[in-house]
């Protein structure tokens, strides 16, 4: 009997929705470039115009200001331009980050590394912000670059009232949503924010793309990607029409089972949260302050993330240690060491985060696996 | 009846290949992203080491040193990086294109605009070796970008010869062998290139994704897009895995047939030529050198170009005017000025690109269609 292979990882990547493999797979069929002014050209071009509207509309957002990236990490260094601008406003002179940002966030885009300052994070994952207004008020307009919910931990973050603080400094505020998206009801007018970034392999859709959204009248001192009028001249390049179409189909789908999909998955995340528990000494980090209702980051004194993830994927089970963004590397999570987890814990951090297909029975099946991971673990 | 539709605008796209389709569509279900070390994640990182592979053996090139890229366009800017060195040699400091390349390499990548020169090409859409070796003295090390064939006339550049040059005044060489890939055969040892790139869909995979492949020990003094460790720690963000497996097949695909399919194509392109030339005032532009297989580009005095891509496009033929790489506009090719080729022959320029599907009903559906738009012309 071939066993059932349960899938944990979606903060990693997400099972595509069917929506956008039928997207996909049609798109393939268009030869079209969106630039091509034949019918081929423009039939390809109405698949970029669609998925724009539904990312648009999902963020409450102005189809014009929706620019299409390869992936959530392009769009986040697009974000991070140093000169960046509103309207009239004053040009950004320099980033400030949270110190659990994504690592394409922490790298600072095209900032150079003393123009970049960290804010500090609470012991409960989430950013500290009168350390956020203090440094405002030590130098120049400022890029403000904070997630909406952390990737390990799921920890919302305080982004509108950040934001308040950003603006009242003459800054800009980025919010990285890419793991909340489609997880959590998000608009950039509640954000407050400036600029959004989105990613497809997150919300179901295709790796190799992702979004950049402004309340408008944004202002690049130039893109980064340059030589090419695609994307309204801030992003170069013939389009990857069918990802974009594949990214519009999953993202009209989230929305459309967003509220339904969130209450189910946080009911079989509090179900998994439950059954780990049974375990004495382990700990769900932030697991005190509100999260995304799909991710569970645990630790126990003593357990090895690296052999806990290979002993899980032996059971079935694809489960992740921290944040997956480097090269098969398990690496102590710095959002954990930005939170003042002691070592001994941090190391044995693995990451369950549910996907929109996941069942009641995967969840026990992923017990099953525990009981077997810590009951080894007990032994030791 | 529902009119046959016939696709000649392969150089801005081209229809894709069944082996990449299959490829795609399988890659779609594979749920795990390359980063991660269960199984999901290795089954998903197979299919980007095997297109790897693909896309090293068709250029001679070891499978460490393939960078891939969200397309062509990424990769050209990515290769034009201020900085760049090759081992213990010197950073290049100052970039040098020909004033034919494509609109991604004339932007210069990362360098300032103060730090570009232009070099001259000769009225047969070939570049000035003369020009290139002059200004080569002129100052520090410098990178030189040139195509392999241009892509509007599918003219082939002097790169090997330009390379030596290049070499001796202490320079580095990236070769765009966008257009040119998959349609004639190539090396990195031929072209004494220190860099290609390449692209998906003009070899007929998807769009969307493409590739830097360097020569061994080319150095970046940071990548384009930072913040994860993917592709060596040279381009971070999530890989386009549909896109990349895609795109690893076509090459396999074109590279297996290449030797047939240009012949073939050559044949067709001649076809199409000898019939075009009935108008008796068409020009073919640098029709007296060596040129892609299966690229056309003409011109007719008075001939709107618009006008032309139009009628066509009503008679079920797509092509192309020019450049199909911004946004819907039909401008004055850059190509036919440095051409030294006047006003009124250049703005009537249509492109025909032959794809590996065309036939030799296709070409003479194409030549009925010129045929009206033909005598149209001649009645005005």
């Amino acid at each position: 009997m071939k066993q059932p292979r349960i899938y944990l990882d979606w903060n990693a990547t997400t099972p595509l929705r069917h929506e956008a493999r039928s997207a996909i797979v049609a798109a393939l069929e268009v030869t079209g470039n969106p630039s091509s002014i034949h019918t081929e050209g423009r039939k390809a071009r109405r698949l970029v115009t669609e998925a724009r509207a539904a990312v648009a509309a999902a963020l409450g957002a102005d189809a014009r200001d929706v620019i299409f990236t390869s992936g959530g990490t392009e769009a986040n260094v697009t974000a991070l331009a140093p000169g960046l601008r509103r309207g009239a406003g004053a040009a950004v002179e320099r980033l400030m980050v949270s110190a659990i940002e994504h690592v394409s966030v922490l790298a600072g885009g095209l900032f150079p590394a003393d123009r970049i300052t960290r804010i500090r994070v609470r012991r409960d994952g989430v950013v500290d912000l009168d350390d956020l207004a203090e440094r405002l008020n030590e130098g120049p307009p400022a890029l403000v670059s904070l997630m909406v919910a952390n990737n390990e931990t799921g920890a919302i973050q305080p982004v509108a009232a950040a934001a308040e603080l950003v603006h009242r400094a003459g800054g800009l505020l980025h919010a990285d949503a890419i793991q909340a998206f489609g997880r959590i009801p998000l608009s950039l007018k509640e954000l407050k924010a400036d600029l959004v970034t989105v990613s497809g392999h997150k919300i179901g859709g295709p790796k190799g793309v992702g979004a950049v959204v402004t309340a408008g009248e944004v202002i690049w001192p130039r893109p980064l990607i340059a030589g090419g009028g695609q994307e309204q001249n801030r992003r170069a390049g013939t389009e990857n029409v069918a990802g974009i179409a594949g990214f519009g189909a999953a993202v009209a789908a989230a929305m459309a089972a967003q509220e339904v999909e969130a209450k189910q998955l946080a009911c079989l995340r509090d179900r998994l949260e439950r059954g780990l528990r049974q375990y004495p000494r382990l700990e769900v980090f932030s697991g005190e302050v509100e999260r995304l209702p799909n991710t569970s980051l645990i630790g126990v004194p003593g357990l090895r993330a690296e052999t806990a993830v290979i002993a899980f994927d032996l059971a079935g089970v694809a489960v992740s240690s921290g944040s997956a963004c480097s090269s098969g590397k398990v690496t102590r999570s710095h959002v954990l060491s930005a939170m003042g987890v002691p070592d001994n814990l941090a190391e044995g951090a693995i990451r369950f985060s549910l996907g929109w297909d996941i069942t009641e029975a995967d969840v026990d099946l992923a017990l099953e696996a525990w009981r077997t991971v810590s009951g080894a673990l007990a032994k030791e």
